[in-house]
């Protein structure tokens, strides 16, 4: 069972059509994931979606937000979805039914977010660079691409589906639900903090000549998702973002 | 492993949406699943979603059919899916995940039709006469009823979904967080490597004021201490060796 859904945040990026920002709650609602967040909406999409007759209510709490790592920034992990399609993926990428067990676990320890990008393109690069990892729907490869308010209901009724509903004699739910000893470096750091690091980084890079004007993007991109493979304990941060800001004003202060 | 999944029918009972109809085809397609049958439909629901702009190939072919009666005749197992409600059942109703795996069962022998009702009030009585069993999707009590499109990607997902994707890395889940990142990069870095990352970060902390000559000894220890739990890849080490040595350049370039 699951025993946080409350901590997961379902964050839609770029959503076009109310149709589908309407079916996406619709779905949270069915499977009891009532916090939703938004970020860059098209705005008559989103207003229509929330004015909509039988609109969930948890649509008129929606949370909007500015950019991915505002609507992220208080989870300790951030899971990106894709069809995959002809992309160059540099983030370790899950088949959704190993994918929700990580999500499970995460949630016991601290909010989680679910990111679902625009209909037509899914997540950009810059969106994917703020993941921890990747999920994927195993749909056919003739047809990977699927509907958003469908993507959404599959991927949460995964969360609360119920191994042992299949399985009467429970075995496969024993090993699934085993308590797993937590690694020694405890409670994982938000992601608010490892932006915090990878800005601070970012500048102290582009300072010391690292990062060429022509690769500036694809180079920030680089270093985000490095910065997230670290994995890094809340305290770890800590003394990570100390140190750099130490060198970044030394680097400065010439 | 889903093995005929050519010998399921999906039976819409008099839907009235275009876009549930073609909802529910592109689920279809997405899943693999790509016999559709149509019982009564609202007929310009139906047209109209044939005729829409990347309707799946399926719905051009779909069949069309009178009665239930009719569309599940060749078929040795017909299946319902139910929110519930209120009505009282006089079938054997079962949740989704064991549903699922009759249906399985019952694709290896033959024909299966999975019938979902009408939108708003979903299989009558008289429809519900016509199946073996009911399956339900595990939705909450205070939000049972799916949309249609949403249940029909739901209920094919489950279909298809492999119970061995989610224990493939035993190990890898085991370990958590830090495994991920190293199946994802792969090789890890050497510990003559990590020293290497060690002794650069460490001169660029010394010449930033970072380390106190007081608690030079500790501060060392911890922060050979804290590269090690990064647990990098060998790719990865490389790259925060060539940034770390870039930012002592400018460092020292004074």
């Amino acid at each position: 069972m699951l025993e946080r859904p409350d901590r997961l945040r379902v964050v839609l990026v770029g959503p076009r059509n109310p149709l589908n920002i309407g079916a996406a709650a619709r779905a949270m609602s069915n499977f009891g994931f009532l916090q939703l967040r938004v970020v860059n909406p098209y705005h008559v999409a989103f207003r229509e979606a929330r004015s909509a007759v039988g609109a969930a209510p948890l649509l008129a709490k929606a949370e909007e937000f500015k950019s991915v790592a505002d609507a992220v920034a208080d989870c300790t992990v951030v899971v990106g979805t894709t069809s995959v399609g002809h992309r160059e993926l540099q983030h370790p990428l899950r088949r959704l039914e190993l994918g929700t067990r990580l999500i499970r676990r995460a949630l016991a320890r601290g909010r989680v977010a679910l990111l679902f990008g625009t209909e037509k393109t899914g997540l950009s690069n810059h969106d994917l660079s703020h993941c921890h990892w990747l999920m994927r729907i195993p749909t056919r490869d003739e047809h990977e691409s699927m509907n958003l308010g469908q993507a959404v209901a599959v991927c949460l009724y995964e969360l609360v589906r119920d191994a042992r509903a299949a399985n009467k004699t429970g075995k496969t739910i024993r090993l699934a639900g085993k308590a797993i000893s937590r690694d020694a470096t405890g409670k994982r750091a938000t992601a608010g903090e490892v932006e915090r690091i990878s800005k601070v980084l970012l500048e102290a890079l582009d300072l010391s000549g690292y990062i060429k004007p022509i690769a500036a993007a694809s180079t920030e991109e680089r270093v985000r998702r490095m910065v997230r493979r670290l994995d890094l304990s809340s305290q770890d941060a800590e003394l990570w973002l100390g140190m750099l800001r130490q060198m970044l004003w030394k680097i400065k202060a010439k």
